[in-house]
């Protein structure tokens, strides 16, 4: 079967994750609903390292909540304990109070498996979307140009 | 907003979950890689009480695997510790080796949560993909006949 | 080896729970932090069912927390993807605000695991530690009483 | 309520863990299981950087598993979303095929759990325990003088 091969964008946040025994299933490759786990560890990372957001603190301080409304994930290639594998976050779409995001898992240049997820901003007070502050959506925008998204 | 309403057909597979205080996060709904597990466990109970497969025995016995190959979820009124929700199973398409299946998460006849789900059958020995076993395929047909899937 | 045998007493709360593909690990058993997951399931349902109280109700309503401070925690037969045990829950202990379980993990007389955990009943506002309310205590006197606890 | 100090001995195994959203409860704490789940990501890479071992070497290539057969915990101060605890790793006991190990998360030189395990070390063909082996033994004997567990 052909490799889909991929590449970081220059500029793109990447982080490695070593895939532990506890990731990995009876068939020996990682349960998938581990892999949706990792990236919001990804997504918080890059809130703190990009966008220079406190996810803590938007969450429990700023009582905003960020949850998924859509994702799409295709699993192309599995992967196996002792795995160290790569994970890239890029932004593909933001709107009023969502935001798109790519995230690419891959290892040496072959992808393995791509999701896209859209997440919604709301308050935790109210339980209503909120539209994503001006500070934020210019350091959402700053990102997407430097890491010229798909 | 409007939503979208959901009658489990008529000999669908449908099983309660309780949503438990372990599945929910900071912001009080449940963490969502937790549907997927749920959705896992949906699998192998219809398995078991539709199919009349063991899937413990598929795997550990006959050396089966079962891998995610496409994942599609949108999810659209949270759910909340103490919630009771229903997950409805009905198979979309039968391939070679793939199995498209529906899970429509609902409660008082409000849909939640909707996901499309394609699995691989495989062999756990030679990691290739495998023909889905006539017998199999024939519960599968039969499944989806009785269900009228959408 | 020789095993530990464990009958249930009369009317002590026991539920059954599938092993299922997601709580196995490589080597094919239960990977161990689920055996804690299916512990705080059990005292949730044991709350409702044997002493009258909505666990949700009592987090999220009453904003109470029972953070566990002490676990022990016995490994004496491994579990394997396809098994269904038993977990019995018992009351060995009732203090100021302190409230000491026994868990036994069990299949076909044998037991297979089993744990002694003590959670705090607390405050969610003023993060203190509350004494257990007298309706509540009352319950756990009953239950304990009615099940001769060890 | 007084406050257990914790400093590590020198040369003793310490790693930071990111306090995610996902790690914690509607409580807004760590829900202890996933304690547990750190704790042994905390034991893969110790073998990694202290004993010269690959945890995924030993298990699926030499087919050796490590199932815990004792576990004690106090659980003392807890964790909230954003706090990076640290945890230590000490030999406490080297037995024939088992080894027991101290594991404590502490921050800012506070004490916040404490953790007793015991591993066993089995043939996952055989599913009999094994003799550690020499060279494993010395690596962990030289492991426990230089940190001078306690």
């Amino acid at each position: 079967m052909a490799q889909d091969r991929f590449a970081p964008p220059h500029g793109a946040f990447t982080r490695s994750v070593p895939v532990r025994f506890s990731h990995c299933d009876p068939a020996g490759i990682v349960y998938f609903p581990h892999y949706f786990d990792m990236f919001n560890g990804l997504i918080e990372d890059w809130y703190a390292a990009e966008l220079g957001y406190d996810f803590a603190g938007l969450v429990m301080g700023s009582r905003y909540g960020f949850p998924f409304v859509h994702i799409e994930c295709d699993f192309k290639v599995p992967s196996r304990m002792g795995d160290v594998i790569d994970l890239t976050l890029l932004v593909e779409r933001i709107g009023c109070s969502s935001l798109g995001i790519l995230i690419i898992c891959h290892r040496d240049g072959v992808e393995r498996l791509r999701a896209r997820m859209v997440t919604a901003m709301m308050s935790l007070e109210t339980r209503q979307a909120v539209p994503l502050p001006d500070p934020l959506r210019d350091k959402l925008e700053a990102y997407r140009r430097r890491t010229n998204a798909e």
